[in-house]
């Protein structure tokens, strides 16, 4: 359930006042426990939950791959439906004072956005050689395959979408989320707990912007070429260009803009 | 500075690819530190960080008026300019363990959206009464008049923007930030810093979509009108109405959808 209906008042330009039911995104709290410790608490659209935790744990680098985890499901004695439980592998146990450190964005020596790409460098390395690379023309037809196959965002406008294609144009999967960083994670969870990754030869499309965040939780899955609809932000170009990805921004109606990492793109009419 | 220029490949499609500069919003990590200990690190477009580090330690109920506060400022000895320094009146400590608990989403008996409801109204009360009054028509021209007070939109298309206005229609504050949540922390520490809050008359409208986040912090500024140019979530619909604030969506081309509170709201050509 990623939708509920809400009654509403539509007032119009002509000054007509409706009650009518609107359709609206859900958006509850999500707790994530490892080995019945709390670790996060995210506000969330329900729905691939598990996916959700356990992409969570592996683009934060708390986990490393399939194996780690023994079993992630549904806290069926919480009957919000809102905690999920992951149980780590025999023996393993994850660095929860990381998650706390916030390690990705602050360090013991000043602060700033070069320190926070090496912490980030520090847990995922960067994507050195070409290989994947697609055409220009496939490519601006991406965001147009995912919003078709979006299943809430006509109804309620109000959920981000993060796709994974084939560098052949094929949807692999679609996940949506209030949070934009929540159906990534939904989208890398689904690849970890089919062991499918790494993603080095797929394309990820977002729905609206491109931050830090969502460059760092590619490039744990090695996702190699992210699209976002809308404008990426200065960190994250510097990003993708240190860690040599390919970051495409205003992907719509046709158009692009290549921020980094260019060679991956076929242009064939040049 | 909350722009930067990169080099981008433009292509469009007719197949031309074109080299150009093009100008980005500016992301670095800010720390917040109270009393020289790190409490928050945030993802955010440079400026007015004062505010945003008062904002934040008010709408997360850690200071609760502006004598709580003896000097906000940049640390001079970091050089990155990303860490500020909020340094509290004398005799004053703050809970700390509580943002590592985060107070507002979780609780130790189940977690569903309600509690998380009831969490915020344990800090910040609901409204009661109505009061504040906005003729529809005046209310439908606020995102506009938002719009052109925008600096750095129009050339980025990436940032976000909170905008504070009296209910007769003009304009107190407006901040932009890559964060939605940040540009509202930067308003409500602009009210705290010039002890101009409560905004009890006064109406919010952000760019994009309305969260739970959005209306906990307007809450906690006593603002009872809250619009969204965007979709608003089920959740966050949901607590204006337990909280007894206004909350409309979709406020764009002289339309609007009123989800909670429109008493406060004159539908004069009913």
């Amino acid at each position: 359930m990623s939708t509920g209906r809400k009654q509403v008042v539509r007032w119009n330009s002509r000054g007509k006042a409706r009650r009518e039911r609107d359709e609206l995104a859900i958006e509850e709290p999500l707790e994530i426990r490892v080995d019945t410790r709390c670790v996060s608490v995210t506000m969330r659209t329900p729905r691939h939950d598990e996916e959700l935790a356990a992409g969570f744990l592996f683009t934060e680098a708390l986990i490393h791959k399939r194996n780690d985890i023994a079993r992630v499901r549904q806290n069926s004695r919480n009957r919000s439906g809102n905690v999920v439980d992951v149980f780590l592998s025999p023996g393993l146990s994850v660095d929860l004072e990381r998650l706390r450190r916030n390690v990705f964005t602050s360090s013991s020596c000043g602060l700033c956005g070069k320190t926070s790409i090496d912490s980030v460098h520090q847990h995922f390395s960067p994507i050195g050689s070409i290989r994947t690379k697609i055409p220009a023309e496939l490519l601006v037809q991406l965001p147009s395959k995912m919003r078709a196959a979006q299943q809430t965002f006509e109804r309620t406008g109000g959920l981000h979408a993060a796709a994974l294609f084939t560098t052949d144009g094929k949807l692999v999967v679609l996940r949506e989320d209030i949070g934009r960083h929540n159906a990534v994670d939904k989208v890398i969870g689904f690849g970890l707990l089919n062991d499918r990754l790494p993603f080095d030869h797929h394309v990820l499309v977002v729905s609206g912007r491109a931050s830090f965040e969502i460059l760092q939780k590619a490039l744990a899955a090695r996702i190699a070429i992210v699209c976002a609809v809308s404008a990426p932000s200065s960190l994250a170009v510097e990003f993708a260009r240190r860690g040599g990805m390919t970051l495409v921004g205003f992907i719509r109606d046709g158009r692009m803009n290549v921020y980094a990492g260019e060679k991956r793109i076929g242009f064939s009419r040049e």
